[in-house]
């Protein structure tokens, strides 16, 4: 029969969170009555606001008539959707035209690899969301995975710990065609301030890399200096482009609708536009988001949506909150959970497969082990703030007894 | 800055669809007030069932309370859903756990590229829809274009015209690692017959190939004794997989809705599991198809849903049959029609895209040139049988009175 892609054939084990759930599920065969408490993949838990659930249901019964149906949209999106999100959250300071509406970011990264294809460089923050790495070893511009460094040949790890600041070392990071770089991160709960993200900027146009900034948590900051988007520093616009998603701030996980920004002034060598191939792209390969999911994200950026969607981060926010602080009393060292909705809990010296496995048996409780983010991620223990609250006071209180034994 | 991804810079012109787009807005800043009417992209018209609606709308209402809301699903789809495709379109012949869910049969074709990589040798119906090609060019699968041979190196182009029934001439086609197969096909409307199938797996087998059997178009069949699905022919489980869609029947273009069959017993080479690396891909950039879509794809395929998808399948079945006729009233030959909503004209001697042109002019009627499907199809127009009646016919007199001339 035809050849395995030799590509896929370099990936380690499964998606790390398929992996989680195979574990997750191995303990419920032992224990079935198990009441497993979820603080591991970043799911949210939360009703949509009622608002927005309402402008769906309304496109979707439009959908039966003759004036409300629509077949095939611009693959880009539609248009109220794209300046709602340039002035709701980017302060109009992109154009809406450069803004490429689609069914999530994790799909947009997918696509993103196809843009850029087996010939790019990569860096990537170390730990890091494994879908950059994954994504890059299956289209083909990474080497064969090495078990000795537990991470895959030329791919530029930019390790990111506590003894950096969470920010890489850049004067110590090769020159490669494409950046990936995640704030608020995903999975240490680290932002990077304007002063780290203007040296960034600098550091990509001495190297004529493209930054892809990946700005899904971008709404759970609380801190009013810290940047929400790339395109706040002067001069990303040349360097950078900015995935992003409804997925967390609106309870839109299961829903399915993101978007990726490609300002007009991003080009290649040779001065041919990104924007235009990446259009071309997703005119190619996709077929746009949903129409009457669509509906339900301008329904988001209206002010009667984005209210509730305000309320849902502030809730979020306590739950993280609620574990940070419960963690520090516990004299765990912590960081994140301030300005992210994710805490990396330090566990010095042990593997974190390890931990992970002992509060899951223990506690019952799933956590996300660091190392499925990077090998910098060893140490470390991820948990989420999405939870019910009830849930989330129920694994504080076993982490507690466990963890005071 | 980053050099641009050489395959993509092999891409000629822009993607079929948004070409003739362009050439229709150019025609309306000439003659604003034009009344045009498109036969050309096959784009639903007709409302979606009233009960599907309804079954979207619910589960978007319910999203927004604690009992209905749900976050990431599995990214192979609902259960149900993936459970009544099986059985109201397969028979059962396929299990559930063999269909994986998407977002659509466009974006499928996409993910398929990157599972098989670019060192995927690959053959296609000439003409074919585009995305089979422009695919399989951005992943690298192909050489440069040729401009002489209006194609691509290192693709095996199968022709399929009427002197041979639009089904290649198998004994002169290649082996390569994957068969691109259409039926009832786009463009051409043609289907295969039940031989025509077996001779095609029984090929594949031969040369260790695995057939993409694209069955998009398969609820439209009239003809009871034509396959709807290539797992009708025996073996085929072990030689093929199939992508299909919701779109066309049930008016979902818009709406985002597909799966792919990837049967247990497809194996690579190495004897490892093709359904294993989809799944793979599938979570790595792919998150699942809208749930709230789902619920409607699950009402489509209830009695209450079928019934009226059915009734707009038999409607733009008469839409075929009027274009059908009224060209071949006009002494064209055309073919299809009869088992798809495609009707392909022929004009021998003639530029494609200038019979597309002179249409579009003249009658204010889009269509779509052949050429743009390869470059077998250079003499023939494809009409869609996609539009409102009253459109339809007004089309037809505007095409009577300017061929009659």
């Amino acid at each position: 029969m035809a050849t395995r892609n030799k590509n896929i054939a370099k990936l380690q084990a499964g998606y790390l969170f398929p992996e989680i759930n195979r574990r997750k599920n191995a303990l419920l065969e032992k224990e079935p009555n198990a009441n497993i408490i979820s603080l591991g993949i970043g799911d949210t838990t939360e009703p949509i606001p009622e608002f927005v659930a309402k402008a769906i249901a309304d496109a979707a019964i439009g959908m039966a008539t003759l004036d409300g149906y629509s077949g095939y949209g611009s693959g880009l999106g539609m248009t109220e959707l794209r300046e709602k999100i340039t002035e709701r959250l980017y302060n109009g300071r992109i154009g809406a035209d450069e803004v490429c509406v689609s069914d999530g970011a994790k799909c947009d990264c997918g696509r993103l690899q196809v843009l850029f294809g087996a010939d790019a460089t990569i860096a990537v923050q170390d730990p890091a969301y494994p879908v950059y790495v994954d994504g890059s070893v299956i289209i083909g511009a990474t080497g064969e995975y090495s078990a000795e460094n537990k991470n895959f040949k030329n791919i530029a790890y930019m390790p990111c710990k506590p003894e950096n600041n969470f920010f890489p070392d850049l004067a110590n990071t090769p020159k490669t065609d494409l950046i990936y770089f995640c704030s608020p991160n995903n999975p240490t709960g680290a932002t990077a301030s304007k002063e780290q993200l203007e040296e960034l900027v600098a550091f990509a146009k001495k190297n004529k890399s493209i930054i892809i900034f990946d700005s899904a948590y971008a709404t759970f900051i609380q801190d009013p200096n810290t940047p929400k988007s790339i395109f706040e520093i002067e001069g990303a616009k040349e360097v950078a482009m900015e995935v992003s998603s409804f997925s967390k701030p609106a309870g839109f996980t299961g829903v399915r609708l993101g978007w990726t920004v490609v300002p007009k002034e991003l080009k290649f060598e040779d001065g041919s536009s990104v924007l235009t191939d990446w259009k071309r792209i997703m005119s190619t390969v996709f077929n746009g988001a949903s129409n009457i999911i669509q509906k339900g994200g301008i329904a988001c950026l209206e002010d009667e949506g984005w209210s509730v969607v305000e309320e849902r981060i502030s809730f979020y926010m306590e739950n993280a909150r609620l574990i940070r602080e419960a963690l520090q009393e516990l004299g765990i060292t912590v960081y994140g959970g301030d300005n992210a909705p994710y805490i990396w809990a330090h566990f010095p010296g042990k593997n974190s497969w390890d931990v992970f496995e002992d509060i899951l048996e223990s506690c019952h409780v799933v956590s996300t082990p660091g190392a499925g983010f990077g090998a910098t991620g060893n140490e470390f223990v991820r948990f989420s703030a999405f939870g019910h609250r009830d849930n989330v006071l129920e694994a504080i209180e076993r982490l507690k007894k466990k963890l005071q034994e």
